[in-house]
């Protein structure tokens, strides 16, 4: 039996909650929890915004841990193997999306608190394609936002070729942000956060951003006309998305990893003079997962996580509902 | 004197005029015109939709002649040179974006018909280079036309390295339309016309579609789902965007061309779930104008034309307006 703690209603208080995961499929590990980071997504689900959560209901799906057990079929990873799991716990491996290594895009790519159950337990499956190790110098403790909320923001900079060149803005200094500054800083960029809090300005210059912009300034988003090769923004509020078109250069893109729910509004006028775009990414394929992994490594990039106990998961929820945490909360099984 | 035809009030029919082009500048050309095509956006200029109009009007942007006069410092071409002209006719060619090679995004075009005189003329000129050369197997009859609606679709696929193993759709079978289906089916993709007219679905196939699709039919639409790499959108009205977005690819790309005054609304997660983008671009730098020339002249792609004497220029006018010309309208002078 998995011991996990479940909601049994929409927004309900998670409670102790076991369940048999049955046996082990033949391309699936077990891992056991050590930590587990908890996402905005988590929340999401847990009050049912997207209509698709089954309860009971376990979240989790930032996991950091130890493969316990390894289905038949399973080569990569062996008992003993520190991992992590994040947003997806499975692909069909078989579509042209997968084939082409766009495994976070298949159409049958499996969330991981989508219809079973996540990493606020003690122990999770997953198919091992979706499972990746960590490199020896990157700690469990951190290791998990880095597996939903960290490549949600590297992506981006992978699958659209961002040059060292590039001037980029993060709009959104949170838990996906404050990672976005630290892999853009050392992957080369001029980087300028955009922010309306005094004291983020000042803890954004520390993670890595060379500049800041107060985001509730008109006059100065209007001073930055052309000036972006790419924005980036991991708000999931609407925003005036026009204002931050016309801060990018020729050829410049806004690229949304917030999961908005208002439709974007953009005049073609405004795309049209200078070749822009408009997009949006979910995560990262497990081969990238890895290069983050390793570049991550390499430059010490860490996200700024606040510890809990997993049995004061309530709490814990309630800090990120609730408070301003710096800047992803994690929960230590 | 410079014998033009011209409106002298917003829609007015056109007059013969005359203006004095003064002393010709050291890094200009005067062009001997002799075709100039008509594009939608002059007949806007006509109208100031845009607001920027100035009258007296003279329309044409879609120029093709012999160099007739070269500044002092002009280089590249000579008297004789059968040459083209589109949108823009001249460039800073200091910026940033200009030394990249993006002229046709610099800050500081010009156009050809905002502010100046265009080809509606027995001459017009311009800045050299915004002058591109023909090559001997493209005739001035029909090279018009591919300086401004031919390079605005053939761009795109050179700016966004559409591979030959794409699925591309065109909608809009126009003037625009016509000459990206030659250009898609050349460059080795499968294309698709999207279309609604029974007629066009015949031409569309004779022009290099590999097969139509009825724009009308939301079901059609909807089996096409996760099908294309790139739509390439020539209308100027509003379309139901997130029907098309549908039909694209994990990274897959709603470009849009045509000049469509209501602002476009999207959904964040239909974007998001495929990693989409959407975007829009205004014609092509002269590089590109060159490239494409050579690519045309190689393919033996030609806009298909209706040739009007210059004086008809009014009749010519209103067979834009209000037929349904195939493909293109082309005043000879």
């Amino acid at each position: 039996m998995i011991k996990a703690y479940a909601a049994f209603e929409p927004g309900g208080e998670l409670k102790p909650f076991e369940y048999d995961p049955g046996p082990l499929g033949a391309h699936d590990v077990e891992i056991d929890v050590d930590f587990c980071g908890i996402c905005h997504s988590d929340l999401s689900m847990l009050n049912n915004e997207w209509g698709m959560t089954r309860y009971p209901f376990v979240p989790g799906h930032e996991v950091a841990g130890r493969i316990s057990a390894v289905g038949e079929h399973v080569k990569k990873l062996q008992v003993g193997d520190r991992v992590g799991l994040g947003w997806h716990s499975g692909y069909c491996n078989e579509c042209q999306t997968c084939m082409e290594g766009d495994h976070n895009l298949c159409d049958g790519a499996r969330g991981t608190i989508v219809g079973r159950h996540g990493g606020f337990a003690d122990k999770v499956r997953a198919q091992s394609a979706s499972v990746v190790k960590l490199p020896d110098n990157v700690s469990s403790e951190v290791a998990g936002p880095l597996f939903c909320g960290g490549v949600t923001v590297f992506n981006p900079i992978v699958q659209f070729g961002i040059k060292p060149t590039a001037r980029v803005g993060v709009v959104g200094i949170g838990g996906l942000g404050h990672m976005a500054l630290q892999f853009l800083n050392a992957w080369g960029c001029e980087v300028t956060a955009f922010t309306s809090s005094e004291a983020k300005r000042t803890e954004a210059l520390e993670l890595g951003a060379h500049r800041t912009l107060d985001s509730r300034d008109p006059q100065a988003l209007q001073d930055s006309a052309g000036y972006f090769d790419l924005i980036l923004s991991t708000v999931n509020v609407k925003l005036d998305w026009g204002l931050y078109v016309n801060t990018l250069r020729p050829k410049g893109r806004l690229h949304l990893v917030g999961a908005v729910l208002e439709p974007v509004e953009l005049s073609v006028f405004s795309l049209m003079g200078g070749q822009r775009s408009v997009s949006s990414s979910p995560v990262g394929s497990p081969a990238v997962i890895a290069q983050m992994l390793e570049f991550a490594a390499r430059h010490h990039i860490e996200p700024k996580v606040e510890v809990f106990d997993m049995a004061d998961v309530n709490k814990a929820i309630d800090r990120l509902e609730n408070g301003s945490p710096r800047y992803r909360v994690v929960l230590k099984k």
